[in-house]
């Protein structure tokens, strides 16, 4: 293990040279600092001392972040390689991106310069305890009242309160709340407002705004954040603390609707796009975790007294090697969304957030699977909280539900597959290209003609493969939704299989841009990925004359070549990744100490080894019988 | 949600008699006791508070034990009903299991009325560090000295420390150590001795023996469990602890093997054969918690001002039927392998064995996946802590890796596969009876004869299936088994396929046994059941003749009808249940609150809503800025 990170070319490339920069300049920043090298073990404390550690961590890094100039994206990054730091950056992460996209000139001016120093601190509040996916059921109300020019927000039900509202429970002074808003009693439908809810100077609650911070959630992940409940009661507002960027309310009640509905789409766009490259990093770190100890660890089949390293058994490489591939390919997509993202205004945007839809389902599904996969791969030792296995898997394990539901989501893929087949438009859309095959009965009905093993390492064969496959999900959802079935469970499948081929194309374009020195691994790794996402679509093949009995051996066969030749291949992305010891903080991942020897290490610290405090009641209990006189005892 | 359990014919038919009458038992005696409905925050507290609350807690249950005369079974009942308390259990379920199964006739009458007593307190000490599933791999030496009559234990190395030691940690005085016993040069291989670890008056170590509590698991999971770390440096114990009920040794070291080596498997046989039926109990009470939510939980699809019940939809009714369907089928079969292994004299060892063997995997790997199904199918909420749902799942992860990591073991049933078709020898296993059929080439290339989609409802249709299927995964195995290729990886899709018969023959069984009022209900559940595990097996029949296109629609349809059609069966199932408030400890399961409210009421006793302790940090946070004095910010 490093102290500092790889930046070699390969690294860069993997990570992004902008990225590894930022990541640089963090680790130099905090590797030698107390607050983060020498904290107390977090997995012991009680939820309060571990939220009051993050704070006092988080507030380290602010002060950081001032003194260096660090841009508000460096901050959020510090934020995650410290660890675990979430309340603060919700103000740089969310708030501020928020009040950028929606509001007037005039109103950026005043509240963005507050935020970026953290004068005032703040939260987007949309979710409700009643209405989650369906934002448009949100109850919140804002009704403006002329003659004080204020807007007045209520609660009018306990579904309507406010909910998972992160760094609202204790850290916010101001939320963005989403609210239907009223005007001469005509409900427009939601809008944004930003709404004080704690004094600046003392901290405590403004009037007729209730929060309680909301529990600990599940796993004890996410520990430190301060989700929020929220309720309000004639909360009264300026009538100018309406986001006006789009829509605009004058004095007298006159609403200006907003000319460009492109921006409601843009919010979800760009959170959702944002996920595949920050999964694929903690991905990457699970695996890489799991590989350092498969390399250590030796189980079975003794040769000169030594057991077989366990990196070496099928069973390992073919759980591992095919994370470590879909880690890399969502790092890769995920930035080439983000420079489109960046670049939104010459985009297609139905494209686009058709895309980041599948790779939000997508990036997360395989992302939380593949964490599970890194911590089962190293048996019962990576039950240990020391291996950060645990707690990677819990802290990605939402990731599922946030952001848009699985599969409340993928029915937006299906919805899209009916509409582009009904109006014959699959050509304005490059992720639905399968639907033009569709349209050919000929194409449909062929068999693969593949005829060897090593054909399946030939790019057009695997996109004609993953291709088919849509198809056949295609027809199969199209089926399904004309004789009025409901599809929100099998539409995930074609979900699944739609993605598959859109981050096959994107990691076969972004493999052309490796360097030459590197080809040969990213080539190895497309095709782990590639034959891997075909290995474990064959379902879609059941009673289709696509492929033969022989096709399936040999398809299974390339795929065993491509995991066993994958090592070598494996070490190097390893080392490129040049993830150091705090970065990984795993008992599995130290310098100068073996897996083994971690382990009793962390036994030998454990607060509980010096059981005086509870040798009264072991040795009452040890008594216990005497009470009773029961022959049996 | 009721005080009592169910005890109607269906609720004797799932939990069986003896076990629904204990669990009536230690609900009555728990229920109103301040020590078990009193307790704080679990999820609040540190790990230390958390071990000795649950220690305190266990205790009494200790004393209610003896009090009311339950056996040892009642008393380990009695640790899950009452919740996460594990450490007393293990001398009853653990160690005086082992006591009497490898013990002379001479120790069990001294040492197990001890032990019944809780005078002492056992573990039992297998895995080190360095071995776990490869038991013969064990370093710990068990030395004879013929000069003192005594057996001298050491840990020659850093990987034999003996490691994940449940109860050591803290609780245990004594353990059983497996060790190579050495006599006169001659390693003699793994033998189990009783090691005093601690002094009975003081709760001191004894000497020559460290010990270390093994520190946080992951995801906060068995935090009550005192794992502990072990080594010895020449511990000398009598020559008389050596247990003797199989083996002996003499004072002049004469050795007298063992004549029967049926004990070797049934510890473990027992052990593994036990787990189908716990785990069904808690997957049960993950999906009955996700159940009742979507019961109440409203999203989308609004009728009459009502949002459409979630419970409704088929993306949560196809993942939470089958999965209620597995949790009765698991609590079922395992019911009757308790039954065989009781019976174990006239019994086939190897068809146990390998029936233990695939049980446990498929029991371990879909529990674990329902329970997290059941969380995600509550969305957002899910995720709080107070669902209850986050910790059953952290709770039942590790099952995939102890008692034998799934990849592992899962080789038993390929090498079984491998040495029966060599052998042709598969007719003295009845789970092996796919081999016959692959042995005829005419069964394996007929078309299944399904006409339509009512026919896969007929039994005969669905065994044909699930053999046929299993059928191809065994003769993939055989012909990678025969040119030497690694399937450690691969064979857990025949295990698997395997273990689906198994069930489906057992569940098949079963559902003939169940009372004519409640027939109706179970031939619904054995449906959904095969129905499921049949669609998510079509990848085998990729490339294969058995299916057409028109049966992969018309199995696909009939599965529709059986998800449809078994909401009111699914009632009846949950009524059946009958888990009471204080069991499944919910949110979503509160009585005379609604899930809402209860998410309401979990914030509003949140320790961290009352901020003070933290605002000067969050005021100086707030005036950082003016320290700074760039142009940015």
């Amino acid at each position: 293990m490093t102290t500092t990170p790889s930046t070699t070319a390969l690294a860069n490339f993997i990570w992004g040279e902008e990225r590894l920069k930022r990541r640089c300049d963090i680790l130099a920043a905090i590797s030698s600092n107390p607050v983060f090298t020498q904290s107390p073990n977090s997995h012991a404390l009680s939820r309060k001392d571990l939220w009051t550690l993050r704070l006092k961590q988080g507030v380290e890094l602010l002060e950081l972040k001032f003194k260096l100039g660090w841009s508000n994206q460096q901050f959020v990054d510090a934020t995650k390689i410290a660890g675990d730091i979430l309340s603060l950056g919700v103000n740089f992460r969310i708030f501020i991106r928020n009040l950028e996209a929606q509001m007037s000139p005039e109103q950026k001016a005043y509240w963005i310069p507050r935020a970026e120093r953290f004068e005032i601190s703040g939260c987007y509040a949309q979710t409700e305890l009643g209405h989650g996916s369906n934002v448009r059921g949100i109850e919140t109300t804002a009704t403006f009242d002329p003659k004080t020019d204020e807007i007045v927000v209520n609660s009018p039900t306990l579904s309507s309160h406010k909910y998972w509202i992160g760094s609202l429970g204790i850290v916010a002074t101001h939320a963005l709340v989403i609210a239907r808003l009223i005007v001469q009693g005509k409900d427009l439908g939601n809008h944004v407002f930003l709404v004080q809810v704690r004094d600046l100077d003392t901290h405590e609650l403004m009037p007729n705004v209730k929060i309680y911070e909301q529990g600990e959630k599940g796993m004890s992940t996410f520990a430190s954040m301060d989700n929020g409940v929220m309720a309000f009661t004639d909360c009264r507002i300026p009538r100018t603390n309406m986001l006006a960027g789009m829509v605009s309310l004058d004095p007298d009640g006159t609403y200006h609707a907003a000319k460009n509905t492109k921006h409601a789409y843009t919010s979800m766009v760009i959170i959702r796009g944002l996920m595949s490259e920050e999964l694929g990093i903690e991905v990457a770190k699970a695996v890489i975790i799991a590989l350092k100890y498969a390399e250590f660890r030796r189980q079975f089949n003794p040769k000169d007294g030594l057991e077989r390293r366990v990196v070496e058994y099928a069973s390992v490489q073919n759980r591992l090697f095919p994370a470590l591939a879909r880690a890399v390919a969502m790092m890769l997509l995920g930035r080439e969304m983000r420079a489109r993202i960046d670049n939104i205004i010459n985009e297609s945007l139905e494209d686009l957030h058709l895309q980041t839809v599948g790779a939000k389902i997508w990036a997360s599904e395989h992302g939380v699977r593949d964490v599970e996969i890194a911590r089962l791969s190293c048996g019962g030792h990576g039950n240990m909280a020391s291996t950060g296995l645990g707690s990677l898997y819990a802290q990605l394990s939402p990731s599922r539900t946030y952001e848009g539901e699985t599969y409340v989501l993928s029915q937006q893929i299906g919805n899209a597959v009916v509409k582009h087949w009904k109006n014959t438009s699959e050509q304005s859309i490059s992720a639905l290209s399968y639907l033009a095959r569709l349209r050919d009965a000929r194409r449909m009905s062929q068999k693969s003609q593949v005829a060897g093993s090593d054909d399946w390492f030939s790019p057009p064969v695997q996109e004609d493969f993953l291709e088919h496959r849509a198809a056949v999900l295609a027809r199969r959802h199209l089926g399904d939704a004309a004789r009025g079935k409901d599809t929100s469970y099998d539409v995930f499948e074609l979900t699944m299989a739609h993605a598959d081929l859109t981050y096959w194309r994107g990691l076969q374009a972004q493999v052309k841009q490796s360097a030459q020195h590197d080809r040969e691994t990213m080539e190895a790794l497309a095709n782990v990925f590639a034959l891997n996402a075909m290995v474990e679509g064959l379902a879609a093949f059941a009673g289709e004359e696509y492929l033969s009995a022989e096709h399936v051996a040999s398809l299974r066969l390339a795929y065993q070549h491509a995991i066993s030749g994958f090592a070598t291949h494996a070490r190097a992305l390893v080392e490129a990744f040049g993830f150091t010891e705090y970065e990984l903080n795993s008992v599995f991942a130290r310098s100068g100490q073996t897996p083994y020897e971690g382990l009793l290490d962390v036994a030998k610290q454990s607060e509980l080894t010096d059981n005086v405090f509870v040798r009264p009641t072991l040795l009452r209990a040890r008594s216990l019988w005497k009470k009773y006189g029961r022959a049996k005892i």
